[in-house]
């Protein structure tokens, strides 16, 4: 059975459990507080040419998306996201647990407009009962998002100084970044990122690691406490270097753009196998995720060989379907799917 | 200076300070344990032909709702509102404060839609991640709306019916609930809301009580350990009977929907007078609220002798105010206002 | 039946009644924005002799305290207050429902002790441990306490002295604090509090009002978006001027501690009693509530024409009784008490 | 430099590593849907002769026992614990956040008494004011506990009787489970737990795993929609199946109690030699952690070639340390360290 369905179904890059297993009876401190986790936080800082960002390590990406939120928002505000924002749909409520209503603007292809959320803002502070209301207290965004498109710098940089006209933090959601930062015709770097943004994480848990995911304070702006609030939120690793150890294996050599882009390469060679075909792509994306209209029989017929994932129905005789690929995609997977198509 | 701007700008129907003033140093068990909520409780439950129903008694609106949201939603669940709900915009996030997510559904002149609400409770339970999602817990809707609209009996036992079809409780804010009553074409009674809703309150803020909303939980299904909930929210009155004096007075000789109905009628004066003179109404309503469009010229000429309440922008020259009465508004409060006008 | 249950058993002052009676019918914004609440702050300023505090008015106890402890504590932090104190037994978790710890230390007759409070802090931050452990982000203590006794200036001093060591604010509940200014003995006037604390409250529902608390933001550190975070709470009252009017009477003319010196008095009739006829008392206090032991006959044999609170049992043959006077006992009830005795 | 400063200074046992890396490229479902998980779950039923159990897999320690106690305890409700344990101490407030208050009964060498939680429930229920009290609503206590000492079978048994008397859920946390089943003069098998208590946790942190806690629901009592809460509080982890094949592997031949025994093994020899040399043990106890009282000069010494925990201050001259072996202590690290004592 082949196996497209997601992007996190292998469990890690070789690479990183021979460090594991390497360094399996070294006894070190806990909580992150030991050199592997120094050592690929020097790595982050400078491939972000981020001397001052702080760099702290959790375990997945609902985890760290609440505890990010939760300690960067101020307790009368809100999260602003477009509605089709994982935090807005796919956290079972993570955000609201933490007390934070998440204010939602319209999505297009998965992203919100720069001149929404200003608009957004704007019509806030200019309502007359807006203190009876959440206020916006920072900005959500991912990279690539739920659909797998891209913001371009310009689009990246209007959201930015959209937040920061209304004193707000931009915070870039990189679950999957790698798959964003490979992707063609992506014009991001990890330095544009830390610049423009003001927290982003970077995503292991679908990019080559067992699990983690890197926050990166990319001014020193790291929330008051931290590490005790991560706690307070169950998310402090007791053996914290097994992160450490990940990302700094991840920041070697490039390992992690490098992994990265094979996937996104293998989803074009999907994606252009599936336009000579005729099925129509619902988004022109260049990441690891790949859109597509089935009809009835054809999710029948592939689905006897190949596991999807189904997002939605398209309309009453066709569905949207994903095809995501991944660090551990190999030509073989693809080829064997090419054939089937 | 004409006041039109609320229905919560003077204190309270002479009645019920006569009554406050009456028992003012007679001794009374506290938290509404006494026995003027007694009879209140009793008054409401023959109003509503409810005998199984549990009444009780808060002092505030995002009190009330965020009481009763939290305690009858499942950790695991929010509650479905339209997106111009109370509790979605204009809590200040009381809602999510208690945990819980306000899952949006569309405004139709401030009403869901019974079929909306059904598609959107269906598509969630189709969804194959809907284990990661938010769980429609329970189903707010206000009469009279925030826009001053009413449903009709046939669309809240359809909403009714939907939500249950789904076993969520379904939750009708009445803080404007004697303005609804009282109104022109309504055709739902205190007994029918009873029957259908699961839990609704009568408001008193905005009907002629200092203030107070009472809470009717329809079949005796009052959550466990209420009080201690109500408690843990900093909800609990001390000197509970004076919210059991106020509704026993708004329920003796149907003071309740007496006044309410002046309210009604004056908004209807006020409402034919706009369309004679060309105003353009928002909406067409028959309850204490009037949504009305003005120019820039108009909105500033009746600036200098009445307050209304803006409401948004209706486009570059004009605006949407919203002209409230109430159980206090005088004849000649209106008068003076057709006078302007 | 005589009722020395609670200092909440009688509605209001007739100052009160009488003048929201007068203005009943006057037209006023909502929320504390009209002239009264000014007026009634501007007072509050004028006899704490602090010109920059800032005075907001909530309805109840345990919603203030709930409301101000959550807003000056920050998100990793707890609340210290003695094991007797409100906050840790009698507000069915309110506190920890806005997400905080209340860190005890021992309770010396309703007491902390300022020596323990510092070495309770001084102990935290020398625990190798302590980023895994709740800080201390505010001190709590009530004036009269839980079980009428009172602080000394030198002790308040001594408190605050230990929490600005530690960079924590104090905040003085004030619920009964009428009856600890009017009380024999005290040695704190308002000014004094004003300038040792940090936030205080001035009880109205124990003293005079019909419900309301006046807190003090001593030195202008209100929190920030304050009325956004009390309407967060549920805590915003519509009719806000109803607060303000009953602290305008209650601080005119020094009605506040007039109508306390009352219940202190009268208290003090009663413990003059009881100790002439061999009670023995618990405390030795000066306040409006008198704590007794009796034996199981003289409970029921006074039982039968007095409420009194029943507080604990103090052995197997006797138990521990509040006695409780206020604002409104008057001569003939201590008078008709004391003959049963 | 020897290492005893904790028991999850090292990564893995070895068979745990070697089966991530075999099966490191097998295609798994997420969210511990995997066959490993089943597997896992179905040896822990057996292993605890409990049929009907759920099991779940969580990652951390203070992340399980905030999920299981905010999941099994109702919102008016808190937990008990003795003050030392885990929950009321070293988790930075994670019960707090998520709503409920830590109910605090005096703590034995870090147990509870029985009689103690049965008399503090007693007392709750007797108190007329209880419904504005935080109710019992969980029991927490750890095995070992915090200190390495031991509950009984009879003790279990008894503090079990005494939760149900009161219809409250006994949860015992059991981060170091494995010391406690293989430590001399222990009588309490996984058997016995699992019929005694409602729900406990097998730790594997600090057992040979490189992270995991087992939750066990003894009785088929899984908390409603428990993957969805689970989720909200940020705590699912993607790549599920890494814990399933982390249990599965400690739970095949005995291997968890096996390296569990070599802690306690190497625990013992340090005591005997402790008392050999006079030092003073704080604890009669025969797990993993030793607490020792040792002078600064023996501190100052002793840790240029060691690394203990300190604990806290014992006098003036004296402090208390805490001396932890691992699965992973080898009987050369104790040899080095009895010379150095």
């Amino acid at each position: 059975m082949l196996n497209f369905v997601n992007d996190y179904c292998e469990a890690a890059h070789p690479d990183i459990l021979r460090r594991i297993t390497q360094t399996n009876m070294e006894q070190l401190p806990g909580y992150g507080s030991d050199h592997y986790c120094d050592e690929a936080k020097a790595k982050i800082r400078q491939v972000c040419d981020a001397p001052d960002a702080d760099v702290r390590f959790l375990v997945g990406g609902t985890q760290t998306n609440q505890t990010v939120i939760d300690t960067i928002t101020p307790p009368w505000a809100g999260v602003v996201a477009s509605t089709s924002g994982h935090v807005n749909v796919h956290e079972a409520g993570a955000i609201e647990f933490s007390g934070h209503k998440v204010l939602t603007i319209p999505s297009h292809e998965g992203k919100m407009d720069a001149k929404e959320l200003d608009a957004f803002c704007a019509d806030f502070y200019a309502d007359g009962n807006h203190t009876h209301m959440v206020f916006p207290g920072c900005v959500y965004i991912s990279q690539s998002t739920e659909y797998g498109t891209l913001y371009t710098k310009a689009e990246l940089e209007a959201i930015a100084a959209a937040a920061h006209k209304y004193d707000i933090p931009l915070f870039l959601d990189g679950a999957r970044l790698g798959y964003a930062l490979a992707a063609e015709g992506n014009d991001l770097t990890l330095q544009d990122i830390a610049r423009i943004t003001d927290v982003f994480s970077i995503g292991g848990t679908k990019v080559g690691a067992l699990f983690g995911e890197a926050i990166v304070f990319t001014k020193g702006n790291t929330p008051s406490h931290l590490t005790t609030q991560i706690k307070q939120h169950g998310a402090l690793l007791a053996k914290g270097w097994l992160l450490g150890l990940q990302f700094d294996t991840l920041f070697t050599d490039g390992l992690y753009t490098h992994i990265a882009a094979n996937a996104d390469m293998q989803a074009s060679r999907i994606r252009a196998a599936l336009k000579d075909k005729g099925y129509r792509l619902v988004f022109e994306n260049t990441t690891n995720q790949t859109f597509v209209v089935m009809d009835g029989p054809t999710v029948d017929r592939l689905g006897k060989d190949v596991k999807f994932d189904f997002v939605t129905k398209y309309d009453d005789a066709h569905t949207i379907m994903r095809i995501c690929t991944s660090w551990a995609t190999t030509d073989e997977h693809v080829d064997r799917l090419l054939e089937l198509l």
